[in-house]
């Protein structure tokens, strides 16, 4: 993926469809241990938010290539003593070879992506989840050999995941529905981006109706109704998103051969049942352990690594 | 130590004598460089209570083996923010090869261990701290050349450390007597159970007098009166235990070459005097630092590395 | 650099001038990367500080050598449940290679080392900053080519930072000015130590007059009003401090070719204006990455390495 190299993964659109769809290919064969890509380099994470997944598959991902992590906790450095960011994405680049960024505003990590040069990775934005979708269309492409023509359905909450996976779905010719209330539809530019990227190949749907929106789905996505910073506001989001939930009368109408994700934590009882998350359609461990490789091939090509 | 590949290490009693013994044995050559082990592999630390001996001697010995190591603390994770432990572990399964718990309840890392394919080692619990006693028969056996026929006599709070130690005794056939205040003996089913392995080859004496206990001991162990997350009771706790100190008239009582060991961090002037613990007697620097040797040759062990 | 295996670096002085330049020699060449220094050690980072450049710098460093790093935050150490220094010394010294502190009193910074046989590095005490000033002295050389007959003027807090350029700038031949209100000059025992070292060879100077002070100056250096810990008089001290502010009118006065340096982070508009920041004669990223190259040459001799 020599394309990639020295560039920034802010959103899932900074790459080509065939960027992408190259990147998923890269995932796979270095899953399979059918290429084995050797860095010696150094990853900081600079993570504004508490993360398990993220953190340790980023971490795991670069031991493998044979690199070193540095986890820029906010509470041991001075990120947080009010150094503006642009001098803190100074000094980071002149010691770090790539940088992954876990924060809230797609601003802040813009601005470090002006001010270092090295690669800089979104690994969580108000905005954009980009490396999780490439765990999720990795997953996809395991269970169903390609990736185009296939149905997701995302349920719940128009937040960061449905705006990356709007992206995603449309760059590899998958049809995306994203069934959420009203008052919680997903990012309108996101929404516009993804349908100029779907053109008339495939479908972007933004609905209020999980019924419809579930129908014959190949995928079906949900996430947290109340995401990290929103605890205050679960307990009245509840009776507002139960429509949503994926339980096994919902997963009835999808496509029988339907596939379940979530890119955890997950509230059972909440946006999934314990019986839909514990069944034969979830694939929600083989997704998580998606990310470590998915991520795995992104720092390979961004550094360059060969 | 092929036989311990892929198992977990919850208690002491999870291996047989022999196996513990084995694992002394591949300690002492890894401590004397007779033998080299290397394995590129990464464990996890998951620790919900302070630590400083426990992480640096896991961190330092996975180092010295070629693996990396990913501290899970969960102040930077969301195993804190209510997610099911059995979620997290099977999460974490995926990233890791080997996992090191320091928790409060056995269940939880018995939750981990039934969840997670990886071995899952305790690296201290309310019930249990075999990681310590791995390190501390390695120092006695340093000392006194051999293990069998020995008398170690434990005082104080008859906590995890008294009850991995009875166990680690009567394993190795070492006679073993906890002097502890009537209220706070050990576990009553790890009494049984050590007891049981002692059969009638080794003695397991649990007592309130800490004189007669302390006669003809080679070695003398203590530990803090109040552990962490006691320290509301502490004060209270001195006049208990006060006739429990290990101090040099005590220590008068052991046998002549009797040694003195201490988990740490100790309280001077509390379980254990200034004098005895910086006097010729004194196994804890040692004690201390075989934890990193010990726990090189269990990791090794679990992850079946040559 | 075999004369500095295994000693520790507490302070500045610690070095002669000689050591004190070859360490600089070797920072040029590995930056340079004409010498490849590889050491199989491990790092211990010991901070009751928060650190982005230290912290960052000494692990990069540390992995560049091919070594390992483990953070010992005390929040999740017991360093900080009361154990006294001198236990957490010893047993760390059983497990580590090298070890480098930064923490308030320059007391207990010594008391490790007493108690430590391994290397100790100030990483930062209330007293001196040495490997700040490697890291100054460095890129000063980079920007002159020598530094012997340089003057540095230093305006603000006569704090450790303060202290430290005075016996850096000594020792390798620098005139060095120190311009402080009246009440926040250097500590008075440094400053006889600098005057010593200095001799009738080059100056060092203490005054309260920024304006004579930077008259010709080739480095002209500020750090923050107040440093970490002093932020409840932080609003007390700007007006005290504002004639010491360094701003193009002050710049003027110095050498026309001479640069200015902060050890970061920097208030813009407080001690440093934005113009200067962000100007041509601002070397302070320059003086950020040193900090890494400095600090690897420092390693590497301590160690021992080759």
């Amino acid at each position: 993926m020599e394309t990639l190299k020295g560039r920034d993964l802010l959103s899932l659109a900074d790459l080509t469809s065939e960027e992408l769809l190259q990147l998923l290919d890269l995932a796979t064969q270095m899953k399979a241990k059918k290429v084995n890509i050797r860095c010696n380099k150094v990853l900081g994470l600079l993570f504004s938010k508490a993360s398990t997944r993220t953190r340790v598959s980023f971490t795991v991902a670069m031991y493998q290539l044979g690199g070193q992590v540095i986890d820029l906790n906010p509470n041991v450095t001075q990120v947080s003593r009010g150094e503006p960011l642009q001098d803190t994405a100074r000094v980071l680049d002149r010691y770090l070879d790539i940088l992954a960024i876990r924060t809230f505003e797609q601003k802040d990590l813009q601005t470090f992506a002006d001010y270092a040069k090295i690669p800089v990775i979104n690994a969580l934005t108000d905005l954009e989840h980009p490396c999780q979708v490439l765990a999720d269309l990795l997953t996809a492409k395991e269970c169903f050999g390609q990736l185009k023509g296939l149905t997701l359905t995302y349920l719940g909450d128009g937040n960061n995941m449905a705006n990356s996976l709007m992206l995603g779905c449309a760059m590899v010719g998958m049809n995306v529905r994203i069934a959420s209330p009203i008052d919680y539809q997903p990012d309108s530019n996101i929404i516009e981006k993804a349908k100029a990227i779907a053109g008339d190949r495939t479908e972007v749907t933004i609905t209020t109706d999980p019924i419809t929106a579930t129908k014959g789905a190949n995928v079906v996505y949900t996430d947290v109704w109340a995401s990290m910073g929103q605890e205050a506001e679960a307990d009245n989001r509840i009776p507002i998103f139960q429509p949503y939930q994926v339980n096994e009368q919902l997963m009835s109408l999808a496509d029988k051969d339907a596939i379940v994700l979530h890119c955890l934590p997950a509230h059972r009882g909440e946006e999934i049942t314990d019986e839909v998350m514990e069944g034969s359609q979830s694939r929600l461990w083989d997704q998580a352990e998606n990310r470590m490789h998915a991520q795995k091939a992104l720092l390979a090509s961004l550094l360059g690594a060969d």
